[in-house]
């Protein structure tokens, strides 16, 4: 047993009264009514970085507080920013929680409580990490540490600062741990996550709603006008047929393909968790690769006419689609989404207006190179930590808040968190266990140790 | 001035008091709190026929009655079999009405209540035609009036009944005076209706709606297989690409192609109104043929994924679509409704089952040959009284009843009617001018003394 694991061990009963404390604010940040939990909240995390030794101040915000601590270390050593979040998502439907969400309970190795895992857990657990490093004497580096209070709710004070945050922010390695695992005790690397850009597009034919009797045959439908539009978005290969769709699309190398297909990740687990085969996507890539390694354009919703009981004799004045398009690192989302807005409209046919609204970039891809410094530390933090290698997975899903204070520190971003399919986060009864808390806290010494 | 004119001038007082009376009666057959109303104005209709020297019944109904009235005549002349019905559309919203639907009201040559045209006014016409007819000695056929009290609700009656009324209804010419003109003054024979089938196909992807980030490009989405599916149910020339789709129907004849053509519609004056080119449907008809002579296969509603305001990164589980089918004669709707099920289904693509869902046949195509008997009596009918030729168009609505009441009666159709679109059917402020209802009781004493 190391000496991070016996500092744990004596200071458990402590970690958990503290972490309780955190879980006991109803930092909601999504509803108005639990502003002033959160602005508790926000200082609470102040006064226990103050604890820990960091002078703290909070970053100009129009909304939730942002907490910045900071704390002076080696210069020789590269400066560390950590990331995380201090808001939880709303908790209905209430009475499906089997203890109150906000009086954080201990059951089987498993704290109950919202935020338990998401962020408030992940966060506390390196926190604790930092007292272990500082208590035993490690030698850090200058650190910074930021929580924000707008995760849950789209990151407001952080997308309006950051552009002009850069000395506040400025690192060399940005730790996020608002990530997970593949499986138990599995440590995993998140070496991607997808950019994003939206946009709803609209068919509009005749005036007002026709009789599909009298009119038809005669009249273009925008139902079937749109269908046929979003049915030419895509190639019989899975591929999408826009033009400049894949533009700078980075190739996925033999070595990141190789890792994602040997993550412990059973194709046939996700085919019968979803009851469907992953017959989506581009058919010259696995699952895997598609999920992460590729971009993809998604129809989010679509609608138009009569979609009640029974049937109704209409062709309906116009028609519309919600589409989402997922992007991969060198893809620029302003480019991409432009060339999916102009292949739209130009799609038009006689007697249908195309309309694009709602384009919307949300932030570009995030992609770790395998042979970069800061995965090989986490890397040898992992085994140091764990006795095995990790796990590495790239990202379907998109945190462009990542790739935003990635640009405004400077600083090279590495994704390691503990969380848990069955942590049930953003639903009732979400829990963290003790193992997994542990699991983050070793870790982050660890980091620090390798660094 | 012909007799029949004259006949209609001196009775003109007596003929508006009593189609007042006939107006009166609250027979919205779609809310059951007027079911009282519908029996009392069948009953009426039965007595108004007896007054005519017309034997009466009720034939047996187990929702509203429909009164059937037989005359004998001469055995030498084709039998004549009279359709139209009683019941009445509901009258909301009342507020915008400006005389009480049930208190019927004289302004500027119209006369203003719901049912004032459809169909009270156009059947009384009719009966008031038959009065003088008889008054006037001219010898008649045989001649049968079945007027029932569901045409706004289904004809319930008469589709459970009809099969087995073979005997009741037997006759050779039927005439149906539930159609329009062209414009104001246009004798107008309506020399087809479509017919029609529906279907609603649904494509079922993952158990649940799942995240478009994480899942993106690896489940085949239901929103894209559906659009696929529906885009490749037509041709680029627009035509249907169901295999069997056109199946026994019958190419238009040039004489066809050219009455309908040459019909005072004008493709312009549709446009405007419509604010669009009529641009859908098959290339190598015109818009005229298109509506009445060929088939169509429309999308009426689809749905699928979010529809709400913003963004929501949704794949849903599964996306609906409504289609209804327009056909013309030769065609069996039971078997093109088969194969667009077929197609649907055979359509599927890995990761996505297709069910079709409420397959539903409403009935056949009616067509009128341009040189039959009928159409010929019709044509002098017309000539005789309003001193011009009729126009000739194909309707491209459907009303499913009239083909089975010519397949059970055995009877030539003819559709002559003298509705006009500022009649405002359906709507508030419904009317029919006197300048129609003469315009109908002219046509139709003109055609029983050509017959």
């Amino acid at each position: 047993m190391d000496r991070f694991s016996r500092y744990f061990s004596t200071n458990r009963e402590r970690f958990i009264n503290e972490w309780r404390e955190f879980l006991s604010f109803k930092s909601i940040s999504t509803d108005p009514a639990f502003h002033e939990d959160c602005v508790a909240c926000s200082d609470w995390v102040r006064r226990h970085l103050e604890g820990l030794g960091f002078s703290t101040r909070y970053l100009p915000s129009e909304s939730k507080p942002v907490v910045l601590g900071e704390r002076q270390g080696s210069a020789e050593k590269a400066r560390v920013l950590f990331y995380g979040h201090y808001d939880v998502q709303p908790v209905d439907p209430l009475e499906l929680w089997v203890s109150d969400p906000f009086k954080p309970e201990l059951r089987d190795g498993r704290m109950y409580a919202r935020g338990a895992q998401d962020n408030k857990g992940q966060v506390f657990s390196f926190l604790k990490a930092l007292e272990a490093l500082i208590a035993l004497g490690v030698q850090l580096p200058n650190i910074k540490v930021l929580i924000e209070g707008e995760e849950e709710s789209g990151s407001e004070a952080l997308h309006a600062g950051l552009p002009g945050w850069g000395d506040d922010v400025q690192s060399d390695i940005l730790m996020v741990a608002d990530t997970g695992m593949v499986a138990s005790g599995v440590p995993t690397i998140t070496m991607g996550l997808r950019g994003i850009a939206h946009c709803e597009v609209s068919a509009r034919g005749p005036k007002v709603d026709i009789h599909s009797g009298i009119y038809g045959g005669m009249v273009r439908n925008p139902l079937q006008a749109l269908s046929t539009i979003l049915a030419s978005l895509y190639n019989d290969d899975g591929s999408v047929a826009v033009p400049g769709f894949y533009e700078g699309a980075q190739e996925p190398t033999a070595r990141e393909r190789d890792l994602a297909n040997s993550a412990p990740i059973h194709v046939s687990d996700i085919e019968g968790l979803l009851g469907v085969p992953l017959a989506g996507g581009e058919k010259r890539f696995t699952p895997m690769e598609r999920r992460g390694l590729r971009p993809t354009l998604e129809i989010n919703g679509l609608g138009g006419g009569y979609q009640g009981k029974g049937g109704k004799t209409v062709i309906p004045s116009s028609a519309m689609a919600k589409l989402s398009m997922r992007l991969v690192a060198g893809q620029d989302p302003h480019r991409i989404l432009s060339s999916v807005v102009e292949f739209l409209k130009s799609a038009a046919p006689p007697g249908i207006a195309v309309e694009v609204s709602d384009a919307l970039v949300g932030g570009p891809a995030l992609l770790l190179p395998v042979d970069s410094d800061v995965v090989k530390i986490a890397q040898k933090a992992i085994q140091r930590a764990f006795d095995r290698d990790p796990v590495y997975v790239w990202e379907g899903a998109s945190v462009p808040i990542v790739s935003l204070l990635a640009k405004a520190s400077g600083a090279a971003p590495i994704l390691v968190g503990f969380g848990m399919q069955e942590d049930n986060i953003h639903s009732p009864n979400e829990s963290f266990s003790l193992k997994q808390f542990e699991e983050g806290f070793m870790y982050s010494t660890a980091f620090f140790s390798v660094l």
